[in-house]
């Protein structure tokens, strides 16, 4: 799928996703004019050094003036002030596009700011790593990894297509869902597992020293995937978590009575529970493998 | 560090760790003779027809007899009667070890099984995958990883060594610690995390056929990690909660705490309390990339 003629694209954040999308653009567009916005000096020093952004700017309302593509990828607890003040910056007939991994937050936050005649398509580029900032970002980073829109059912099918062929260009494949059904989806697959890595990472940080070194020396056997995920950008994770409270607190009361009954077995010695529980969960692993997501 | 010469190595279980030392002994001491013991028919044939073994029975006193080397690989429910039928087959002289991932529940099973002039050193290499059988090992898995060796105070040196010796052939470093530390450390760096894969994925087992399909679809967020972990051997794993009860509810309580406490912040909308908490974690990562265990 050929990426669909910007003109001039407006990058508000420029960290792994938006600088990973901006390698993009430079690659399968290089007459694109990409502008990066950050609040930081040092990380639009960092967007001019890598070369994947024509103009930089700390200033939203000046970064979409003229755009026709607007990318938010911004920590949630932006959006706001974000859409504030690039909203009536907004060329009539731009498309406004995000990143973020809930979308009911995002539209209740981006939508109020968007002028009648500006398309709005929510979107979360379900694609990362551990690392954070423009340096970590590379343009394969989305091959062959799904990207959910939630448009409104307002929105202008045209729009809608225009940002599947953005992503679709990028290598994904894209999906689309009701933003309040994205969430519950990702409360499971990504929140909940960050919110449990997160956590067991922690509880061997408390541990007492000489078990806490040896914690680091033998973590082959499972913990450090775990500290992989634990390592994830505690901004973006804070925003999560404080925007998708409900689906994540649900699903993290099915989690928690689960874990409770398996306990319960552990002190029980219900090996027949354990048994059972464990062979279950290798035909999940093989759905994964089949769907081509491992 | 090269191997010390065995002539007949007994393997008592050839799965995913025994199959992959026999694959060690071929490769680095062709000239010892190997026996593989199971207690499947086509686990033998297995191993015979993937030529890692000179001799197969089903009988641990069989494949014991004559053998200067016996590494127990079952599972640990499997070790009492194994040591009960191989005992007194044992020539005296002769060094066993095992691969058990719970080193007290190791020795309490076979140590009394082991007449006086045998010498007994419990292992543990912390090395796996997923995969489970003959057919999944390969010599490589252990490279670079920690074999932790248990050994009992009356403990021959020369038996210890010689077994450090052939776990640093096949790759390995070799830590020696007290059987207790083994299991409290294992219980946070590997019994822990395992549960909870294996917790999650259940949860997600359970989920309403609609959520489910899409959480397949969309696992690439964190939760494909868990899946991996959770398709490990349920025998094995089965046998490791049973067994290592006590250090494995000491660490659950103290994730279930911690875990109730990130629940609540996400509850009242304490973003900072997330924060500092996401920010320890990353710290962690850090020193097990420096351990070089990343």
């Amino acid at each position: 799928m050929s990426l669909p003629s910007f003109e001039r694209a407006a990058l508000i954040g420029i960290g792994l996703i938006g600088s990973s999308l901006a390698r993009v653009l430079r690659r399968d567009s290089p007459r694109t004019a990409i502008v990066a916005c950050a609040r930081r000096a040092e990380t639009l020093a960092a967007a001019r050094r890598l070369e994947i952004a024509d103009e930089t700017t700390d200033d939203p309302a000046a970064a979409v003036e003229g755009a026709d593509l607007v990318v938010v990828a911004t920590p949630l607890s932006a959006y706001d002030a974000v859409g504030a003040r690039m909203g009536p910056a907004l060329r009539p007939g731009a498309i406004v596009t995000d990143v973020g991994s809930v979308k009911g937050a995002a539209v209740r936050a981006l939508a109020p700011h968007i002028p009648e005649r500006v398309h709005f398509v929510p979107g979360h580029p379900v694609a990362g790593t551990e690392h954070s900032g423009p340096e970590s970002g590379f343009a394969e980073l989305f091959r062959d990894r799904w990207c959910i829109l939630t448009p409104l059912p307002e929105a202008a099918p045209e729009a809608v297509e225009k940002v599947t062929a953005l992503w679709q260009a990028a290598g994904m494949r894209v999906a689309t869902m009701d933003p309040a059904h994205h969430d519950k989806v990702l409360a499971m697959t990504s929140h909940l597992p960050h919110l449990i890595a997160y956590t067991i990472v922690g509880t061997a940080t408390d541990l007492e020293e000489s078990l806490k070194s040896e914690v680091i020396a033998f973590s082959a056997g499972g913990f450090r995937d775990f500290t992989r995920i634990a390592a994830s950008d505690p901004v973006m994770w804070r925003d999560i978590f404080l925007n998708n409270r409900e689906a994540v607190l649900e699903m993290l009361q099915r989690f928690s009575e689960d874990l409770t009954a398996l306990q319960r077995a552990i002190r029980w010695g219900e090996g027949d529970v354990l048994f059972d529980r464990f062979t279950r969960t290798r035909a999940i692993r093989r759905s994964i493998i089949e769907a081509k997501q491992a």
